[in-house]
């Protein structure tokens, strides 16, 4: 299988990794709009050759779009508009506003959105890694707009990842995403904003970052460029969110300037169920 | 050196084994108000031997409390009423309220107040592990407070816990540690509250967990009993950055909802120079 990945950072650079070294792609086209990136994915060989986009697909049996979603809203129609049996699938965490711009596309068919639920807080394809995907879950949405035969390739490639397919419409996959991943990422952001903000000595944060800090401020290093697109595609979602987030840490707050021992003890009991569905 | 641990949990627990086994404490003896947890320490070799509390402190050099904040708040006036010349240490993650609690006290020098910044969200003397402290920092709390003797004994310990030490006022300490370690506790009990509220899928939850989700509510399995009373007696610092970061929320609510990606991207960005701080 000739594979064209398009956007060579951490997702696209850790697909290639994996799929070549398992036998699943023959040859390794990549594309990506920073020459540094494109340069480097291939001095490091995770790449076979660089391309521009247009030769990239024509010269592919499948094209892997790996780019953020604003960027993906572009490209995959350009993608589509060029391609004649090949198979697509993008990547993006964000899915309703994608699935009705190709909703009509003459090819369609031969599109399977999905939403690798594996990353880092890291980028670029310097950022790359063999395994990332293993053991984790990935979302297909709409499959019924898929062709079987272009299912059947997508699952059989991330079957290569070691992932575990589920399904969903990409409307709740919107939403399920808002409530468990993008939320987290704002909680970290709006975290990372308030320490800067207060704690002028950087060796304070340093000191005492062990005390919990380090890992639920770890994804506020992740990219604006990738997440602003997705805050914006899945405004509606993520607002209703934030919503009840900003209601329960209100919640906390009364219960603290009230010196009421029983409901903090309380919120924190039923905060530790989460125990049960996480490991 | 003969040292008792009160409280042999995590953090007990874990110091006891490495100040064991790197030759710090030539006999351990413990207490925990949980019979359980005393049998459970002794039977799988962190302490020598289990007994009451007074027992425990006339027979030792010194005495380490790793209790919760309300329990120390009991325990460490009694545990001054009863020693000669021991050493005595805490754990607290508050040290504001401690510090008037004993201040008057006629053995407040032998008492050095300590808060070492390490842990996981487990609890129990099975969670205690080795090289937990490894490498992490130890705030020492008005070090002006307690005789020199009495310090270097202390910092010794933490020492061959392999900790750096770090010196504050109680009140700088609890201020940092709401911005640094507390805040980050409420925002991963909100986050996992706010999640449990909407996703009655548990399924889902695990499926797109790996999204971020499963390292920013890592903390909301925390105990209850021991954070209840630190953001009781820390309210006023907490409450504030609470405020900050429920301000925060509020800014990334509002570009989301305008759709104003500039904004979005400024917030993002702006929280991404955590990274110059955090490894």
């Amino acid at each position: 299988m000739k594979i064209c990945i398009i956007g060579l950072g951490l997702m696209g650079g850790s697909m290639a990794i994996d799929l070549k070294k398992r036998n699943y792609a023959t040859h390794i086209i990549g594309y990506d709009q920073s020459n540094l990136h494109a340069q480097t994915a291939q001095n490091i060989g995770i790449v076979d050759e660089i391309m521009e986009i247009e030769d990239a697909v024509i010269s592919s049996d499948m094209v892997v779009l790996a780019v953020p979603a604003d960027a993906t809203l572009v490209i995959l129609p350009r993608v589509l508009d060029l391609i004649e049996n090949q198979v697509v699938t993008d990547v993006c965490s964000i899915k309703g506003n994608l699935a009705e711009r190709i909703k009509y596309h003459q090819k369609r068919s031969n599109y399977v959105a999905a939403h690798p639920m594996a990353g880092t807080e890291h980028t670029g394809p310097w950022a790359a890694k063999s395994g990332m995907f293993d053991g984790k879950a990935v979302i297909f949405c709409d499959a019924e707009s898929s062709s079987e035969e272009a299912l059947h390739t997508v699952r059989d490639m991330y079957d290569h990842l070691h992932m575990r397919p589920v399904y969903m419409n990409s409307f709740n996959h919107d939403a399920h995403a808002a409530y468990i991943s993008h939320i987290s990422h704002i909680s970290s952001f709006a975290l990372a904003l308030t320490v800067l903000d207060k704690e002028r000595n950087e060796k304070n944060i340093f000191d005492l970052a062990s005390g919990g800090f380090d890992s639920t401020v770890r994804l506020a290093k992740s990219s604006a460029d990738m997440w602003t697109p997705i805050f914006a595609q899945n405004a509606d979602n993520v607002v209703t969110v934030l919503d009840t987030y900003i209601s329960k840490l209100q919640d906390f707050k009364k219960a603290i300037e009230e010196n009421n021992k029983t409901t903090i003890n309380q919120l924190i009991t039923e905060a530790n169920k989460i125990k049960k569905v996480l490991s």
